[in-house]
C-alpha cells in the first residue's frame, strides 16, 4: 500500500472509473478519491454505494486540488470537459484519460491544458458488457494492458508516475505513439466491434429466421459476437467518429479478404479455404500462450444452469 | 442409467464422437460402444485411452450388429462413408450423423441407406477449439441444443429413440426442416465463423501492426473472434462448400449492412451509428436470459495467471 497521488479526481463514473476507484482502494494508491458525473442519477448512485470518498456536482469542483485528474467520459465529450476544468486545475497536476482513441482525444484536450499541468493520455484495454457506476470491480485491470501515448514534449516524470499508478491497479503498462495506438486498436478492437454489431444486426433483421431461433442456437458461434455488440452505444459511436481513418482502412482490408473467401466459396475452391483456415489458427495459439485467453471449453465459462425462456 | 441402444458405432473419433462416448457412459445409454477412424494414429490413441469398448479398423466392421451408427466425419466425407457401410448395416438399425450442414449430408447419405434401415440426420450445436480423440468430455452437450432434421418419410419411432438418446447425453433436442436448419446455422454459426476467420486473417497480414501487438492487445475485442477462427479447417472448408447457398445469402446481407455502417462512419452520421448499436443490445439480453451465455466479466473466464511470452 503506497499512496501515489494525494487526490484523484474521476470525471465520469462508468465501468472504467468505478473499477479504478475499487482498484485504487485495493492498492492504497490515492489519498482521496473525488468523483463526479454529468447525470444527477449517476452521482446519487455513486454516493449511495460509496464509490468515491467524495462525490461533487461539477467537474470544475472535482479537479480542485487534485494531483491526478482522469477523464472517464466518451471520446466525443473529452474536449468539452477539458475546457470546463482547465481554469481550475492545480499547478503540477497530471491530467489523463481512458479514451479508446488517442490522436483525436489529444487534439481535443491538449489545447486546453494550462502551462504547469501535465497531460498523459492513456487507454486501459479492459471492459465488460456492463456500464454505469455499479458495474466496476477492483480486478478489472489485473493482467490487462494499459497503453500510455505521451507526446514528445510530455514530462517523463509525469508519465513514470502514471505508469506506477496503473501498475498499482494490476495492469501491465506499455508506451506507444498515439497514431500507432489508433491503428493497432482499429485492428484489435474497433473493426471487430463494428463487424460484431453488423452480424448481430443482420441476424436481428432476417424474416425467415426468428430472434428466438437466433438466441437458442447462438452457442454455435454467433454468441461470441454478441458480447462485444452489447457495449455502450454512445462510447462506440464516438470511437468510430474519432478514429474514422484507421477504422475505414482496416474495414477496407477486411472486405477485400471477405470477398476473396466469398469467391472461393462460390467457385468451390476448397484448397483456398483450407489454407486460409489453417493460417489463422497460429494467431489463436499465440493468444493462449501469451496468457490473454483461456483455451478451456466454452472460454472456461461456468455452465449456465438456468432454464431457457425462449422457445 | 437406462440402455437405449445395444451397440453404438462411432465412425470418426474427434471431439464430438469422443464426447458422445463419455456422455453415453455417464448416462449408461449404450450396451457397447464400438469406434473407428480412418487414421491409424487416431485409432491407436482412442484404444490407449479406452475411449470406446472396442476399436476396429474399418467402418464396415464397426457397424456390424450396431443398432445406432453415428457418422462423425467432416460433412464432405459423409457420402463415401455411407457407401462403405451400407452393405453391412443391420436391419432395423438407425444411422445418424453430427454434420453441421443437413441438406447436403442428406443428399450424400440418403441414397445409400438400405430398406429396413432408418436415417435420422442430427446436428449437436456444441464444440470447443480442440479436436482429436483426446478432446472429448462428457459435459460437452449439457444444456446445448441438438437439432434433428428428419424427412417426411422418416420413421417417427426411430426419431423418438434418437431424441431420448441425445437427451440422455444432457442435450435439449429440437426438430427442424433440413433447409431451415441450414439457413439458421448460416446465421448463427457459418457466417460468423467466416467473418471471424477473415478478421483474424486481416490482422495477421498487416505490415504496420505486428502479430505480437495483435496478440498482446487482443482482449479489446479481437480475442473473441480467435476462438472460433481456431476450429478445425477441414470441417469448416466442408461446411462452406456444402452450405454454399445459405452462407452466400447471409454474407450478402452482412456486406450490405456493413457498407451502410461504413458510409455512416465516413459521413460522420453519429445518429445512425448510435441507433444501430442500441438495437443490437436487445439480442444479447435475450441470449443471457435464455441461459445460452453468462454475462460475468470476461465470459466468466478464470483469470489467466501465466506471464506473457510475447512482447
Amino acid at each position: 500500500m503506497s499512496v501515489i497521488y494525494q487526490r484523484v479526481a474521476l470525471i465520469g463514473l462508468g465501468l472504467i472509473a468505478g473499477s479504478m476507484a475499487h482498484a485504487m482502494r485495493r492498492g492504497g494508491l490515492a489519498g482521496e478519491i473525488v468523483g463526479t458525473a454529468r447525470s444527477a442519477e449517476t452521482r446519487k448512485i455513486a454516493a449511495e454505494i460509496g464509490l468515491c470518498d467524495r462525490i461533487v456536482d461539477t467537474a470544475a469542483e472535482a479537479v480542485m486540488g487534485a494531483d491526478l485528474v482522469v477523464l472517464c467520459v466518451p471520446p466525443g465529450a473529452m474536449g468539452a470537459v477539458a475546457a470546463e476544468i482547465a481554469p481550475h486545475l492545480a499547478q503540477g497536476a497530471c491530467v489523463s484519460d481512458v479514451g479508446s482513441v488517442k490522436r483525436d482525444v489529444i487534439s481535443q484536450v491538449g489545447p486546453h491544458i494550462p502551462a504547469g499541468v501535465h497531460f498523459v493520455p492513456a487507454h486501459p484495454l479492459a471492459g465488460t458488457e456492463h456500464s454505469g457506476p455499479r458495474a466496476g470491480f477492483a480486478e478489472l485491470f489485473d493482467n490487462r494492458y494499459v497503453l500510455l501515448t505521451p507526446e514528445a514534449d510530455t514530462d517523463p516524470a509525469a508519465t513514470a508516475k502514471l505508469r506506477a499508478f496503473w501498475e498499482g491497479c494490476g495492469a501491465r503498462v506499455e508506451e506507444m505513439d498515439a497514431d500507432h495506438h489508433d491503428l493497432v486498436l482499429a485492428v484489435t478492437s474497433h473493426t471487430p466491434h463494428l463487424i460484431a454489431y453488423t452480424m448481430v444486426g443482420v441476424a436481428d433483421d432476417l424474416r425467415r429466421v426468428t430472434d428466438s431461433e437466433v438466441i437458442k442456437y447462438s452457442a454455435a458461434g454467433f454468441r461470441d459476437f454478441t458480447r462485444i455488440a452489447a457495449s455502450d452505444p454512445t462510447m462506440w459511436r464516438d470511437v468510430f467518429l474519432t478514429n474514422k481513418e484507421a477504422t475505414l482502412e482496416i474495414l477496407g482490408r477486411f472486405t477485400e479478404e471477405l470477398f476473396a473467401l466469398q469467391r472461393a466459396i462460390r467457385r468451390g475452391d476448397g484448397e483456398h479455404l483450407h489454407a486460409y483456415f489453417t493460417r489463422t489458427r497460429a494467431i489463436r495459439r499465440g493468444i493462449i500462450e501469451a496468457g490473454q485467453d483461456t483455451d478451456a471449453p466454452d472460454f472456461g465459462r461456468v455452465k449456465v444452469k438456468r432454464e431457457p425462456t425462449a422457445g
